[in-house]
């Protein structure tokens, strides 16, 4: 019942802005709307609407909407700030949040943020600025409630009670020592259930799920999923002093963005891909991409040009042969999904590496023969042709195969170097299966027809 | 530090198989190893030794595990139960993970599973039964802790006690009338600051997000993201009574699968696809892909067809072909991508699409314009011939605006006919780029160079 309004608010906005009602506009950017849906609707405008929607949020409810927008836009925003709106804004994020935005913001104007805070939370600001955005402690936040072990439920009871209120997402109090070491947790569904005269010893958990601040931010997603945690701590991997904690909202963003970065990356396009970024921008972002894969495009064109006389005697050559290099790359991109996919998911190694080649091998030997009989019926009834139908046959066999071995081994051999599998793995092998593809169908052609 | 160790266990547990050391792999499997890494173990494993692990659990460890294990996997391990077998491990399963499954069980089966039931957890189930595996009610759980509205939060710490334990991911209590409307949430962080007297009336919070029974599990996991949610209660939509309660751990499944929905179909490849399934089984699934896609092929190529006389006067076009068609398909898929992904997200309605399109149609001629004038050139500088460059220049510029209109509107006019863009999209696009590109080149060629 929530998300369509969404897209109903955006027309109704997008209404009122032609007609010019901005009394409207600003009633529902400023209160009548949650600051969610706001940053919603902001991510959901094209560029001159966006611009003109964010100078009708009052400055006292920017600060509310911006922790909700999208990384790349709210980043737009802030530099478009004086330091004072800047301060003043900055009080609104969550301190790993807003690590992630001062570093990218110019140094001056972070500078000019550090000093304005106080002492201890300039200290925590600049810890979290040593740790990388993809980082347990680039996600991590301060706002944890740490006790210690010897005391009394009654008395944990007691010390909440005053607080005024507990930071969100907090399941767990943070058991640590006089020295800060991490001991344990102390669930609050454990703690309210708990005898009010046990110890805080006697009850906690020791066996938890401890992160450590140099750890992956994708390894955290991964242990947050097997796990269902809701929070957990993170430690100094050197000293083992607890630093803060990171929470399920922060991982759910990292989860979307790795289960996304596969699909973007594949059709090059970048992570955080505003869907409504302004024409430059998404001209050259694209354009990049095209030129990369104009280099595939010559290639192969380069492969059918060493072949141009067996073209000039038969000219079903040059109609068929896009089958062949179109249905190995079919099949190479759904290994390559798959396989990516898996790498993703931290499912194949060196144990299984070998098995997964070998199906592939077997599946595209199997489909292989299937359609390479099709197509070659097809060819027969079109052209009139058994010799042109058994070459086709022959260059889709060989092109499904090595549409499998690349599909299989590329990314893996990719993830060993280092490079991203899904950005360089969809333009080589389309590379792959296009040159073989041309190479053995107009070569067993040459070989057999002429 | 947590997940290489998945990999590394697999490798170790391989080596053991291989060398039939079995005793120490039972150890591992049963009770060294976390159920959840069990599951992964077993997820990571080609059919065969699957089985052999599988094999290896012990009975009473196998529930333990199952539930952990991905939804296609564990119902093939649970089809080859006896019903005494699966009695005892779907105990282990929370009840609308085990609804899930039931769905897809042999009726017979899910019958005597029922019938085994306390006369209350079978009236839950079969409710939950009811309820699409696609929507909230599919998704609830039905173990929420309930409370009225009137009494003292002292009362409250004391009810609480008197259980063992409270169901995991309890953050707030739900507070209902007599006759179980849905009145409000108690988050614990609130109720462990609050003063002993006051009621939970005075305290609760009213302005809550609530989910309707029949809302689809997108909308929820939507949902959750925005709000930053870690659970929420489910309200039967006419009766306004208090259903269950769906937790985080849920919907980040959710936003895994839809994330990656988009990319595995997009390669014609199953949602819940199982990176090890078995060669049959995966043939079987890749073929169908395959012949959709020939279609496609047979399609371009029969365009080719038309122009023969052409292509038999001027051998280079057939050489340069492939460059139109390739050039459009990346710049379409590009666009096709990020308008998916927009439709997933709910960015994209009638008041942005024309903007959006605009947007594509602008970026497709500064593209098609710059790498029409590259190709042109490198055309020239091959074949030495200016009219064959201009002709594919024009070509170029033809394509990358068909395919940024194919991108835009394709995606949006299958949503609204129902289709998943995902899954239809991408083959389109394809039809689409290729016959426009060849088409365009090889007409442009007929009427200027012949």
């Amino acid at each position: 019942m929530n998300e369509p309004t969404t897209l109903e608010h955006l027309q109704a906005v997008s209404d009122s802005l032609e007609s010019g009602a901005t009394m409207q506009i600003k009633y529902l950017l400023n209160g009548a709307l949650p600051a969610q849906d706001v940053a919603r609707l902001l991510e959901s405008s094209p560029p001159r609407e966006r611009k003109l929607l964010w100078g009708l949020i009052d400055h006292t409810n920017q600060g509310e909407v911006l922790p909700y927008v999208s990384e790349e836009i709210s980043i737009q925003f802030m530099k478009s700030m004086d330091t004072e709106r800047l301060l003043a804004v900055s009080e609104h994020f969550d301190n790993d949040d807003l690590a992630d935005i001062l570093q990218q913001l110019p140094e001056t104007l972070v500078k000019e943020v550090l000093a304005s805070m106080t002492a201890q939370n300039r200290a925590r600001m600049e810890a979290l600025l040593s740790y990388s955005e993809d980082s347990a402690g680039g996600l991590m936040n301060t706002d944890t409630i740490t006790i210690r072990p010897n005391i009394t439920v009654d008395i944990v009871f007691r010390f909440l009670r005053r607080h005024s209120e507990l930071p969100e997402m907090t399941d767990s109090l943070l058991v640590v020592s006089r020295t800060d070491r991490f001991l344990g947790m102390l669930p609050l569904t454990k703690l309210l259930v708990a005898d009010a005269d046990a110890t805080v010893r006697d009850i906690m958990e020791t066996e938890c799920d401890v992160i450590y601040a140099d750890q992956d931010a994708a390894e955290v997603a991964q242990l947050f999923e097997k796990m269902d945690l809701v929070s957990a701590p993170v430690i100094d991997p050197e000293t083992k002093k607890l630093l803060g904690r990171i929470t399920i909202d922060d991982v759910v963003d990292v989860i979307r963005d790795e289960a996304e970065h596969s699909m973007l990356s594949m059709a090059g396009l970048d992570d955080d891909e505003d869907t409504f970024a302004p024409i430059i921008q998404t001209s050259k972002r694209r354009a990049v991409w095209l030129g990369i894969n104009l280099v595939t495009a010559f290639t192969a064109s380069y492969v059918i040009g060493l072949f141009q006389d067996t073209l000039d005697k038969v000219v079903a050559l040059a109609i068929l042969m896009p089958i062949v290099a179109s249905m190995g790359g079919i099949a190479g991109s759904q290994v390559l999904t798959l396989v990516i996919r898996g790498i993703a998911l931290n499912q194949i190694g060196n144990a299984n590496a070998k098995w997964l080649l070998n199906r592939e091998i077997i599946v595209g030997l199997i489909n292989g023969t299937l359609w390479a009989a099709v197509i070659a019926a097809l060819t027969y009834m079109w052209f009139g042709d058994m010799q042109i139908a058994y070459v086709i046959a022959g260059a889709i066999v060989i092109n499904l195969l090595f549409a499998a071995l690349t599909g299989t081994l590329l990314p893996i051999a990719l993830k060993k170097l280092g490079i991203d599998p899904a950005l360089a793995g969809s333009v080589i092998l389309t590379t792959v299966t296009d040159v073989v593809g041309f190479l053995s169908f107009l070569g067993l052609a040459t070989i057999f027809l002429i």
